[in-house]
């Protein structure tokens, strides 16, 4: 008795031709410790965009309903090699209404409940999810719960990434993202020290009215000035960076040199021994990381990912993040959304063109039955 | 009862002029732990050509005697603010004969013997050093003893810094230096896997003469597939990088990852979970080193140098490797010198242009008294 729906799929071929598609799909019975979710609600992240337009030109793609066809440039194109001819799913995370259940004890208490989930087909009409993976919603709204999982993990997972290292201060290079306010109010509600950089100076505004001490904009001249003041007064020589691509995690390197120099007794030709450590965890811009040697021998860059993270903490802190994030889900963990589209919007040309700038603020919400 | 000799020093203005010149220099009676070492041999190694000539004009440098000056270009000379002004020693290792010694005991049983040290001023007629510090060399000679340190202890501690990290191979991005031989054969008795990437195909032989399995030549035109094949058969998922500008910490990634790809049941857009872990242990290229977004978001990459290193380690550790050194001096760890050159000589043109082009097996040695 499989249950029929829609669902997105994003196909890359070997010659540069990426569609993204609705088909009609059947969803299996969910069996042992599954549940099928009637999903709801799914936000498009950053995380999500690579895999659903990636470097595509989506100016000159061919929209159709239910579908567009576009081109990936050469060197997108080669850099995508392993998905070559795949049909992938896509969408993280989302919420909905469990509606079929294994016979697990877990699964059974879910029917009828409203859950987050991260089946990473939540593009989708139906998912199936393990229940040990579904958030239960209590009186939440699909709305309140669509992205509980991703941005909430992820913002809490900096904060145990620091401490497990035995640091109570954090660099953040894109403050006034969703993503950023939260780890702003976390650090907050922990006594972590927070330095925030952001771009603009509404985003200063923005991140000041959450109680933020340390907000440094990029745009203004002394820059580099105040971003060395912000660590030398919080003691942030550990960082997470979602860019990835030009010099932004250089940048921190460098100030964290600064700081770090005007601490030593006797120049050294090796820079300081004090530990700098950054993290990148997206590529909002896909060209290269460029690190020049300014600041001697004593860093670590590392990617960082939310699921190997989870994979590494065991149950109980993951239990006891989960159960944070249900407890704050409307205040800590708010999340808001410009945009309201169906799966047939969302492929739509004005919708993808709007949705891929990831403009701060402007996050989307599919809303498969809406 | 101070001794008087000559002693190089080194010294960048904010102007951008370096001046490298001998001094005559008072030294200081040794006291409590120290001893002072009359200089007989000391190589110029890499680690030292930084702050000997750094990225100045040496081409058309004003050569005196016993003094060059030379112009830093304006980008180098940014870079090296923190030292402006200030007049630094040089010559990082050397071995000489112990002539004095302060009142302690390990400092009084070193005196009449041979004993290489690490002063950091060891292009010097006389050098101070801390009695814990000296290796005795018995029998073997100052030549066979002034390069005991830098370069055994790095690569005895690019080993303990794998295992310490559960690894059991290694990539080596200079096969065929003086330091590349000393892992080939330290990886060989020790029984743990090593890729060394070489440039040529005479420095195929040589390796291959150590008796090394993988040696890759980045000069063919199938260097990636051959380096993705050594990776694969030795389990090389860490390594160690002295160029640190340029792609070639990229390239060992990416070749990385193909390996860890291979080995997935399904693709994800995240990349392997493989972790990938690579240190830069010295800047011969000073241009940016260049991370491309081709290897998900397991990999790691840090600086790695030895006196950090060799801080975190502990005593025991560190008195077994010096004794491996020790031990074998003119095997495992034998050094081999194009040329020797006075304090004088290490000064003029033809040494200049020709030590600092760090040309595998062409490394200089000063001999202060000769």
């Amino acid at each position: 008795m499989a249950t029929a729906g829609k669902q997105l799929f994003t196909t890359l071929e070997a010659d540069g031709t990426l569609t993204v598609a609705l088909e009609d799909v059947s969803f299996a019975d969910p069996t042992h410790n599954q549940v099928l979710v009637r999903m709801e609600a799914a936000p498009i992240n950053p995380s999500d965009l690579a895999i659903l337009v990636g470097g595509a030109d989506m100016e000159n793609a061919e929209y159709m309903p239910g579908k567009f066809v576009a081109r990936m440039p050469e060197a997108a194109n080669a850099a995508s090699k392993a998905r070559h001819g795949l049909k992938l799913p896509a969408g993280n995370e989302g919420a909905g209404t469990v509606i079929a259940a294994g016979d697990s004890d877990a699964a059974q208490a879910l029917v009828g409940q409203r859950v987050s989930c991260v089946p990473g087909n939540a593009y989708s009409q139906y998912c199936l999810s393990d229940a040990d993976m579904c958030l239960p919603l209590g009186e939440h709204s699909v709305e309140e719960g669509a992205s509980a999982f991703v941005n909430p993990m992820t913002a809490l997972g900096f904060v145990e990434t620091a401490r497990a290292d035995g640091q109570n201060a954090i660099l953040h290079t894109v403050g006034a993202s969703n993503l950023g306010q939260m780890l702003t109010r976390i650090c907050a509600e922990d006594g972590i020290g927070l330095v925030n950089i952001v771009r603009k100076s509404d985003q200063v505004d923005l991140l000041k009215g959450l109680g933020s001490e340390h907000v440094v904009n990029s745009s203004e001249d002394d820059f580099m000035d105040k971003l060395t003041d912000a660590i030398r007064e919080t003691g942030a020589f550990y960082g997470f960076d979602p860019v990835g691509g030009g010099t932004l995690v250089d940048t921190a390197f460098r100030a964290m040199e600064r700081v770090a120099r005007e601490q030593m007794a006797e120049y050294s030709r090796y820079g300081s021994n004090q530990p700098k450590r950054m993290f990148i965890y997206g590529r909002l811009d896909t060209s290269p990381t460029i690190l020049t040697p300014s600041y001697g021998f004593g860093w670590t860059l590392s990617g960082w990912l939310l699921f190997p993270f989870l994979q590494s903490i065991g149950q109980e802190t993951m239990g006891r993040m989960r159960q944070r994030v249900r407890d704050n889900l409307t205040s800590t963990f708010a999340s808001s959304y410009k945009s309201r589209v169906t799966l047939e919007e969302m492929l739509t040309k004005d919708a993808v063109l709007d949705y891929r700038a990831m403009r701060t603020g402007e996050k989307y919400l599919v809303t498969p039955w809406a």
